[in-house]
């Protein structure tokens, strides 16, 4: 039971080595924790909000490389969800491969433009909803 | 006349032909000018403002790759004012040799959270302090 | 007569102005290209290949700007080659509006791991295939 | 006993949220590496090498936010070295707040232009000059 978010690599994002560079798995797995909750009929990120979800923690275990203009699929569950964080974990496969997993851990914030940022518990139904778009 | 910003090539700013991609160098301008924003005693975006610099436009002429570890310098200078924007002209040199010039046309605006961008007069004194810099 | 490639903003090509960078439009350009690239069959850059199409010079006129998961199009055509370069023409649209115009020019070159590159005629039918996928 | 690296945040490397994307944080655990070999009066990828440092995992607990033209350091050390792998702890810095720590592991492969990369035991001194250079 996942999300699934289908990508191909792009040239930008290649290094020297001829590879997709580490930190780009990382945008992969976030655009599909993005195109979860749009499948959700919601936006991590509306106009004039004051609320937002920084990141706690992320991880990736790379196993097998991604080259230029290979097509690969991200599938993204909520795996641990507390009062005021969420944990995501994905998947990236090219063809039957897994080329990588990883984690992000993210908190619900209030970000004023100044000052702190304040930690919130989850808005009410935002687990729910991302569950059920993931099924 | 001009400020000069100094840098380096990182790794993640390379392409798989083993050159620092396109985009970079517009990146690389874009550092040289908030480098001498600070050198004027200013930041080019302070928190909480609800104004800001949008470009008009830009443009890049490349004469010279770059490559991983590469140092090189921007000049960067104010080439042409107008009552609502301000045009940078920037050239990039690794060692003597020229390895890109290019523009950017930028306006000052302010950005309400939602709603469209709104052009402004420039502040009162920002050009001649960014001039004063760059001498 | 262009060819046209469908995009989504992503959170990581936003910045603190709540807007698209403007070195995002570059690399959507970029993409566009490629996508033609495929379209025609084609691929500009295989695996092992010592030939690439690094750029001479890319411009972009930014008419409005593109926010977090804005919907847009690049239509991009083939607009003017010579015996070294061809210049690729790009107009982003978001939904009617037209939120920037740009060129890329780009050379065919051999690049060898060190050393100069190296500038060559461009290769038989690429541009005739190109033409042909933007119809 | 680390290498201490020093940065200033850039504009690009913001979000809509004010602060910087996740993923700049471990670019900027990448740069303090490849500063690190510099020290150590090596580099990371010489032209036409066929070998190469892919990353095995990587991860980052966050801690505080950076943003825009914040200065922090990053300290990076040799931390667990295996017979093809070493991983590198870092801990970022804000004047005297630590914004967040991390680790990255990396393989040592040749990488063929096509066909998988291919495990290879470190080369003979580069752990000791890493590590004395750390010092």
């Amino acid at each position: 039971m996942a999300f699934v978010y289908r990508r191909r690599v792009q040239f930008a994002e290649t290094d020297l080595a001829g590879l997709v560079h580490f930190t780009c798995f990382f945008r992969y797995m976030e655009e599909a924790e993005h195109a979860l909750w749009r499948a959700a009929g919601m936006s991590i990120a509306r106009a004039g909000e004051i609320t937002g979800w920084p990141r706690l923690a992320a991880n990736c275990d790379f196993k097998a490389p991604l080259r230029f203009e290979d097509e690969f699929e991200v599938a993204v569950r909520v795996a641990n969800v507390r009062a005021r964080t969420i944990q995501y974990e994905f998947t990236l496969t090219k063809a039957e491969t897994v080329v990588a997993v990883g984690t992000i851990t993210t908190a619900y914030v209030s970000r004023p433009p100044e000052g702190p940022l304040k930690a919130l518990d989850l808005p009410g139904d935002v687990v729910a909803r991302l569950r059920a778009a993931a099924e």
